[in-house]
């Protein structure tokens, strides 16, 4: 046996005799920080009204959803054209363009409830999501890992499991979160279900559901009701799923179809553009701040005209490039800036707010790594930000 | 030659070619962040007057202090007596105990301006200190130096002279500080004046005056009236001097000596209480706030009645202890609150604030000294402190 090894019995050792006492979600009595005017919050809502309105939003081979936008009254046609690149590269742009005006928009952001609680396997770790509280989950997508003993690698189900394992024994950690690492030593087909049952089996803390098909969304419909029950789930959500804008101001049916599942069986939604300003965005904060709100808004709205009342979650992912290598930069005052008025949109429609976590493009765990992670954590606390995900474990730029 | 020197001749040569910009002090537009109600500021003022009123400041081995308070009007009586600890020890308390009423205290920091500009030796590094200005300082105090070739060792008058000029090429290091590192080859009779030297030959910007002795004091005056003209300096300080309370509620003749000449000569002064909470004040922030203000109005308060109008800021240094193992921590949120909250205060009373800085207890730059600077910076910024010491160079807890 190793020192390493040995050292490390005795820890578990240890630790089997001292109860682990989970406070639960972090409540922030701070009023949260504000960069943003009160004008500014309005600009910013105004100028997303008008890209709905105007420019509007491509669904990409999902024509169900722009069938129920069509339906509620929104604009939609059928888009099938060459875009033209200012470097003269084209590409193909097919699919619905939904176009809705503010005041059909906002009718149906109004059923969403600005706060709810999600069932866990253990009702004492419900968590209720919104309002004064902060909701800490691990990182979510990881394909590598890396040990003491292994140093870096592909990520496994055992792994997984370890992680859930973690997320479970961590009080700092509230939430199981979701991907915990993509387990890339199970088939592509049935790593949901190898997921969701380490989610149940190594925790009795809240998880989140599959979102890579919309049938994968169903099995954990249906998981959720056998562990839960069917009716239980309709009255609060056992899953919280991640939906992600395909950005610029885009949806596919991947995401939406999963959406779709999900909103109709109740079940909570993380609607989150993924946006790199410079990149998926333009480079100025307050336009990617506009397109980001288009997006986040767009993808509620599905939800709530599929299911009025549905729990949302108004979530930003937003980095930014470094213009001159091109590479994605964590813990910048632009992207702390874009955080805090994130916070601020998310107020004034009254819905939780995700966004933040320990993020660094740090390949190791190092300076860099603290200050850009703390960088982070630090507006993450000071918004209010209501879920948290990538709160521990995110290295490399995720 | 080695590798290492080698490359450092050839950055050295390109940046020769160089120019670079020195943009001045950051200017920042955002509200601060506030962490206590109105009401909460009032409390802490309150609770410091009562200290002020009726637990009063000793003022040891400098009768002219004392005398100072006497005529203005605050009650003065001899102390020399034994006191008693909790654990059965006893220490010798012997001095001029000062008590002093609000208004005569408010009626002495109303003549403090709430901005003033130092002279630089380049008037276009001259530095507007307050308002919305951030001025960042290098590190003050640290005995060793670390680098790539040597590692770990006791500091020289050429590390003291290299880190002038790094102070003056580094466009975010907008004023050069003070005792950059303690040159220890050099003579303690000596030092402050090879200090001087090196701050006012290796560097154009602004920089500190030497507190270690009244006579130093007094040296630092003389050398600026001849670098600057001596009137020139009563019109704008050309130094300004860092003044730590001996903590708790006690001052001593080498920083009341320092102060005094320093105020005389109209030169800025900074009034800084040393707060480990734990050690030096109670283990709770709000009533850590209430010491903090009290030491830092009286010695304004001092400056104030030697010479009316004399620029003051109101330093803040406030880390707190581990309570396991009586080490003082950095970056901490107890720490976060209390700088935002010490920013608070001084605001209430229109003085220029001094806080922050990159903290850490980390002996090396690593992951820990990265999030426990960025811990500390992040606050520094939002709570638009005024003058941060330390900004650059600290490991090891200073």
């Amino acid at each position: 046996m190793t020192n390493v090894a040995e050292r490390r019995s005795q820890r578990r050792e240890a630790r089997r005799h001292t109860p682990v006492v989970q406070p639960g979600a972090l409540i922030n009595k701070l009023s949260p920080t504000e960069v943003v005017s009160a004008e500014g919050v309005e600009l910013i809502h105004a100028a997303s009204m008008r890209l709905l309105r105007e420019h509007g939003i491509l669904i990409v081979d999902y024509p169900a959803a722009a069938e129920t936008f069509r339906k509620a009254g929104a604009s939609v046609e059928w888009v099938d054209a060459e875009h033209l690149y200012p470097n003269g590269d084209t590409t193909k742009v097919c699919g619905h363009l939904v176009k809705i005006e503010e005041e059909l928009l906002l009718q149906h952001l109004r059923n969403a409830p600005s706060e709810f609680t999600q069932l866990a396997r253990n009702p004492a770790r419900n968590m209720d999501i919104g309002g004064k509280r902060t909701v800490f989950a691990p990182v979510y997508g990881p394909p590598f890992v890396a040990d003491y003993e292994h140093g870096r690698r592909s990520a496994t189900l055992e792994d997984f499991q370890n992680f859930a394992k973690l997320a479970y024994m961590a009080p700092q950690i509230h939430h199981n979160g979701g991907t915990l690492v993509e387990p890339n030593d199970v088939e592509v087909k049935e790593r949901h279900l190898d997921m969701l049952l380490a989610h149940a089996l190594c925790s009795d803390k809240c998880f989140m559901g599959s979102v890579t098909h919309r049938e994968n969304a169903r099995d954990t419909v249906l998981f959720s009701e056998v562990l839960f029950g069917a009716d239980n789930i309709r009255a609060h959500p056992a899953t919280l799923s991640l939906i992600n804008a395909s950005s610029p101001l885009r949806f596919d049916d991947r995401m939406f179809g999963a959406l779709e599942i999900y909103a109709r069986a109740r079940q909570a939604i993380l609607v989150t553009p993924f946006l790199i300003a410079g990149a998926m965005s333009p480079s100025t904060m307050a336009a990617t701040l506009a397109q980001q709100n288009a997006e986040a808004l767009f993808g509620i709205c599905y939800a709530q005209m599929l299911c009025p009342g549905v729990p949302v979650i108004y979530g930003s992912f937003l980095a930014n490039i470094d213009m001159r290598s091109g590479a994605p930069c964590f813990g910048t005052p632009e992207d702390a800036l874009a955080l805090y008025a994130g916070a601020q949109m998310a107020r004034r429609y009254k819905l939780p707010y995700r966004s933040g976590g320990n993020f660094t493009g740090s390949r190791i765990p190092d300076a860099q790594a603290g200050y850009e992670s703390a960088s982070t954590m630090w507006p993450t606390i000071q918004a209010g930000v209501n879920f948290v995900l990538h709160s521990a474990g995110w290295l490399e730029g995720g």
